[in-house]
């Protein structure tokens, strides 16, 4: 990560995509939500959804993956670069979490960051917090995904 | 589910607890989170947690594995006694997700709900909007997860 003074309101990062295979849905679904429409695409037909759809849980976990290996290529980047990496985490909490659309079997969802403020941490000196609003738009462009994130991220030394 | 006229607002649900091992945090941090101090003990000492401890998306999916399953459990109870049995979700978004304490290897969280509102959908005739508020408190007794969620249910025939 870049420190909490290099980080500019407004700043995108784009988190890349990732598709929802039936398979995985299945798969998270069994292990954290297994409700019939996130197992079993006879009973999620005969649900209100009308087909298979991801758990929400899933689709959040999704943004993490993608974010932790987004924050990783760029921190190698920077180290590459002679660039000192800032460490960051963890998050004190998220707000305004909101499943918009359902997120169905073969959508590809594409998540982003958008930097909305940074502040001094008061606990933690050498540390500051930023905000983040989360979004994930599928392939016709629909905001199916989003909330309103907070990370503890290191200060520019000195 | 109880239906939406039959759940009166305080009304609390103990979900059950969940014991954090050390290779589950791992399993879940290889896939969705993969963090240093979420995947190594050694990493992790050096972390300012100072040792292992689980995603907080892993500490949120197992709410929803526990609720799933003390509401199946209720359901079949329900229908056992013959009584009608309504049906809920999805969930339209959370509010205020906290990770207030950290959870680490070994720690038992118990997770409860506690029902703050009911209203009538605008949007889904003959359906209506819980609220709850989750929490987990770990073995010391001390909160270390809360949330405020939403859900759809069905209301009450005729």
């Amino acid at each position: 990560m870049k420190f909490l003074e290099d980080i500019a309101t407004g700043e995108i990062d784009e988190l890349g995509s990732h598709v929802f295979t039936a398979e995985d849905i299945k798969r998270f679904a069994s292990a954290f939500d297994p409700q019939p429409f996130h197992l079993d695409e006879a009973a999620a037909e005969e649900s209100h959804f009308g087909g298979l759809v991801a758990s929400g849980w899933h689709t959040g976990a999704v943004f993490m993956q993608l974010w932790t290996g987004y924050c990783r290529r760029r921190d190698e980047e920077m180290a590459a670069r002679g660039e000192a990496v800032a460490r960051f985490g963890p998050s004190p909490g998220f707000r305004n979490m909101r499943w918009l659309k359902p997120v169905r079997a073969g959508d590809v969802l594409t998540y982003r960051t958008e930097a909305t403020a940074t502040r001094p941490s008061a606990s933690r000196p050498g540390w500051g917090l930023l905000s983040i609003a989360v979004t994930a738009t599928n392939q016709a462009g629909e905001l199916v995904f989003a909330f309103d994130g907070t990370v503890f991220l290191e200060r520019r030394p000195g």
